[in-house]
């Protein structure tokens, strides 16, 4: 990449997905690309299809580029940015000369994020898409009924707190609404206390809720993992309830 | 960072340091600031306080900068340079427009470090605070005795190589000095070999001691984790002992 | 190395070879390099032999400079490039001040890399070695015979895909070839699927075999890891066999 385009910056997002996690994926970058300057193009590989039928693509959406296998990994920036150009990377030119089947990364993503920060426009690289068949990311949408949210863990993070695909935007008043609690039914285990922030938790070991920097609920525990302390990962279903009015 | 000062150079320290392991942190930057260039501006978040009353804030030290919270981090550093600058972090226009309370590492301490490495003089990046009152790191001291230092281990390294909080300015003649030797008394263990690098051990798994590049009393097995070997972490209580007059 | 060389681009190449594996280190350097613009500098530091006579050395060999301990990692370069010059870092000058024992990464192969990425001639940095004399690498070659080839697991990689010595080349037929199949003697395991790329496979958890991105025979497992399916590591012996004519 410097030798097609010299001096340019390079950012490692994240290096943690665990292999094949299309939806990890998507998250980091989901919770991240907002905050990289207009003009940042993002390369993207996390690529279970690499070789298959999958389309190799760029897109230009709101003020960033995005390179990436069309396996849903975009999917978030295409509902939150309007998308300004699909391209299917269909054009040799701007791969490496040998392009292998299993390491289109090396092969075909990074040169042409290269190709795109050098300032090569994204129509160059391919045939245009209809960026409504691209492919949709199986995402987990909690189910909200009149008195519960069923939900699920959707990602363990770095200090083993446990992420849930409940929005804050789905209960605004989540801190002051009165007997807000998680329920992990496999677990037995009834989360009840919510805190703003980590420190305000007292130095005991007792799970307690709060939104994470993304804006989700999530559960913490003090100067420890949830996930280890729980015995929790990924998919595990949890319900959000509430004292009813 | 890069939308406020374009250009700037991003080295990762590390990423290593253990989920809220604030003397870890203190000792990873402690053994490495003296090698960055003058100027350079250190990003350094290790902060299980964050949200809380705790201060954010920045330094200039010797010819180096630190952005980070006031939990001790930079406590080695005050201590080791001369303390030109101390400031909160209180001025808002050098954070991100939303701050959340989870995640100051993006929304203050990264903005703040990038107006620095873009030429913003600290003073205007808060009040200024009192050196004497910021937090101190709650480093464990060793004891010297007549005849011994009682000493604990205070980190395990990549390799699995065991580092106490013996400095070598507290036995100078360490190699020297007859009978030096480290035991380990709840493994019961006495560590008797002391080698002045790695490859002067021979082939076979004996623990042995030597100096770390931090310059402090080490266990290490050849081609091995002396951690796993011995099965001994941070915390554990260690004893020099040598040869008496 | 910022000091010394303003405005250089660092590149991690990798972080996770396990400590001591030179063969591993040798193998993620050979995979990668040509990939790199000439005049690219590599800093090479699995070291277990820091401290020990083995020489610090630098190399200009193809296009691109190449900063290691002499113990074997460079072999694979030195095999694949033209040599144009081959010099023990024994010039005092181009290292720091204070050179320790343990970390020679630090203080003379990272400056030493730094001066040669600022344009210091590689003659300079020390005496000029004879490339026939540096260490070899103790590489297990497979040992290939009229109706098999026996080889063994030489590595593991990142999605615990399982690597063997075996190269494409010494079995260019290896996907039209009738029969074509890897033995595991220790498993009694018998691999019989061959598949260009990952998602050729379908979702079951059949271990098959295919070429990985360097062009050796690996074993694979859709969606998951080879190494854990399987319980086999580095070191492990495979036969590769096909239908005799």
């Amino acid at each position: 990449m410097l030798g097609i385009a010299p001096g340019v910056s390079f950012i490692d997002l994240t290096h943690e997905i665990a292999p094949q996690n299309i939806y990890a994926g998507s998250l980091a970058l989901a919770e991240s690309y907002r905050y990289f300057p207009a003009g940042t193009v993002f390369l993207c590989v996390v690529d279970p299809g690499v070789g298959s039928a999958r389309a190799p693509i760029a897109i230009h959406a709101g003020n960033w580029y995005f390179v990436a296998p069309d396996n849903g990994l975009l999917h978030t920036i295409i509902e939150q940015q309007p998308v300004h150009a699909v391209v299917r990377l269909s054009n040799p030119n701007y791969h490496l000369s040998a392009v292998s089947s299993t390491f289109q990364g090396r092969d075909i993503f990074a040169p042409v994020a290269a190709h795109l920060a050098a300032g090569v426009p994204v129509q160059e690289l391919g045939e245009a898409l209809d960026v409504a068949r691209l492919q949709q990311l199986d995402i987990v949408q909690p189910l909200v009924k009149q008195d519960r949210i069923e939900a699920e863990i959707v990602h363990v993070d770095h200090f083993g707190n446990l992420i849930t695909n409940i929005s804050l935007s789905l209960i605004p008043d989540f801190f002051t609404r009165p007997g807000v609690r998680l329920m992990l039914p496999a677990q037995q285990e009834m989360i009840t206390q919510r805190r703003r922030f980590f420190a305000e938790q007292p130095d005991d070991p007792t799970p307690f809720l709060l939104i994470d920097s993304s804006g989700a609920v999530g559960i913490a525990v003090c100067n420890g993992s949830a996930a280890d302390f729980l015995g929790v990962g990924s998919g595990e279903s949890v319900t959000l309830l509430w004292n009813e009015a």
